[in-house]
């Protein structure tokens, strides 16, 4: 039986890695066997390229460089880590994935929602998530969350203007994949928003359509 | 005036990077400005990512992961070196471009034409080669020629079933991009398939469609 591939989006500032964390600790407490994870995840080949996206130095780097470059880091991601867990039954959770990318290179960098839509099914193999757990937040207090962060790459340098495209985007990316995105109020309190998120998964797990396909 | 923009192609053994330098030797002689390059041709973060999919330890590496990195890897070349050169009027001679990703990996590591064509159409944003000299050698010349070589690389692992995959590959770039590519006869004589090259770019310089475009 194949496993269940779940990815927490959202933006900077919303919550997504508390949250996961969270949701995992619960999903482990009730016996499901879980992988957390998110890109490049540990796997070697897909840190080297993140060192050179991240690299502080790399200034004069395109943007449609970075986004084959963060295209080609899920693929490795996915390949050794993703793709196995699945194949095990496991249930993995993924902090961003391909909506991230949607949001933050086709509209922050502004390449284009299907110019990346593209180059990451290329990646993904059509390997969409099967549940997307949307973080949702208003833009001012993820942005306020922000500023007690100290950030030391190159991400850092970009404006207000690039977090307001970047909001522009995932609205657009909602609005796409309804089916497959579920939007949490993630302005509540921690354990509410958890709570939220696992009994989606919980919906998810126990969805008919799922135990048809299988 | 927007210069030219030319691709040597051909299998490993083809004989590109002396017929490619003694071209451009010839041009400058003949007073065109001219900058000979290869992919990822000194360009700082175009080599890391070069050094990422040549690294021998990488061996768990996916043949799509190595297709998005030789993507981003020319397109960054492509911003820093070859746009630049054009936007000057120069002649710039690039051994090895699209053509031969579709040739390696679409058929080599069989990933398919149209999906690595299609990757690479966002690397290069349509910019496709003002004219490519396939230069033509019989598939077995070419692979004796190589054994007198020593690589290093992972790409030294390969089969002779891989060069096959690719010649059958340069045969599809050839049908598709009739109209780009010439073919040159690569057997001949070193100075006899320098000159051939030479009158083609001389013929394309002098085209009348060119005169026009601009």
């Amino acid at each position: 039986m194949r496993g269940l591939f779940i990815t927490f989006e959202g933006p900077d500032g919303s919550g997504k890695t508390t949250v996961a964390s969270k949701v995992c600790e619960l999903l482990k407490e009730n016996g499901y066997e879980t992988v957390h994870t998110r890109e490049p995840g540990g796997i070697e080949i897909a840190e080297e390229i993140r060192n050179v996206i991240l690299d502080p130095k790399n200034t004069a780097m395109d943007a449609k460089t970075e986004a084959l470059l963060y295209a080609a880091s899920r693929r490795q991601h996915l390949v050794e880590k993703v793709f196995p867990a699945l194949e095990e039954g496991k249930i993995v959770i993924c902090e961003r994935f391909l909506d991230s990318s949607l949001a933050y290179q086709g509209y922050g960098r502004q390449l284009g929602f299907d110019e990346v839509l593209n180059i990451n099914l290329f990646a993904i193999d059509n390997t969409y998530p099967d549940l997307t757990l949307y973080l949702d937040v208003d833009e001012q207090v993820g942005l306020d969350r922000l500023k007690g962060r100290s950030f030391i790459d190159r991400l850092d340098q970009e404006s207000i203007d690039f977090h307001h495209r970047v909001a522009q985007g995932y609205r657009e990316v909602r609005k796409r994949f309804k089916d497959r995105i579920v939007e949490i109020d993630a302005s509540k309190e921690l354990d509410q928003v958890v709570n939220d998120c696992y009994q989606t998964i919980m919906n998810r797990i126990n969805d008919p359509r799922r135990t048809e396909e299988q």
